[in-house]
């Protein structure tokens, strides 16, 4: 394992470990900016705009397990399965690729099954 | 990299290609047996299984973008675009987790949003 490859195993593992814990401040510090986050439901071009609905997304998190991490020189990709605690939604199968530059991480693909998200986003949208 | 990230690498590598140029035989080949694939549309439980609705779905795919190979010792992860001739479908943004046996490969975990596989899949139902 190269040093860089060791560079970017440390921060999307801080990086994970931080968000799932709900320390945002943490998280961030692995953030580069700009910065640009791309899922099937939504993109955003910030930090903190990223992060700011982790609070309620983890409100519905039970638990996480990691099935598979993998990385390179100036990417990762992470495989876990997000259990919650919404009956239609169940246990989300995700895909998380990161791409890091100068030890930080610039962009994140989310990768998932957004099929169940829509009615619940629905259900919760306030107009 | 190590002597068995380098199969890793092969195997998934001839697999990926086999399998985007209709080679069956061929992608075959890098397939254990027993085999297991999970997608959200499908699971399958053999290399017969699996590849036998190959043909029908390249029929629709026009390009494959790849973002992202990854590999372990005894998994990797590609990260891909699948460009399709279906407009609601348009680009299938895919994430492809492979785990592999003695140099096969024995489970494919595939994950996309199939949000708008469902309207096309009860469309072309045949009862």
């Amino acid at each position: 394992m190269t040093t860089a490859t060791t560079t970017t195993r440390a921060t999307v593992r801080a990086y994970h470990q931080a968000r799932f814990r709900s320390d945002i401040p943490a998280a961030t510090r692995n953030l580069a900016e700009p910065f640009h986050f791309q899922s099937p439901l939504l993109t955003s071009h910030s930090p903190h705009d990223h992060l700011s609905g982790l609070e309620a997304f983890l409100g519905i998190v039970t638990g996480v397990d990691l099935i598979s991490e993998l990385y390179g020189e100036s990417e990762a990709t992470l495989i876990y399965d997000v259990h919650t605690s919404i009956p239609t939604i169940g246990t989300q199968r995700t895909a998380e690729h990161f791409h890091l530059t100068s030890g930080r991480i610039d962009t994140i693909r989310l990768i998932f099954d957004a099929t169940p998200w829509h009615a619940v986003m629905q259900a919760a949208a306030p107009y």
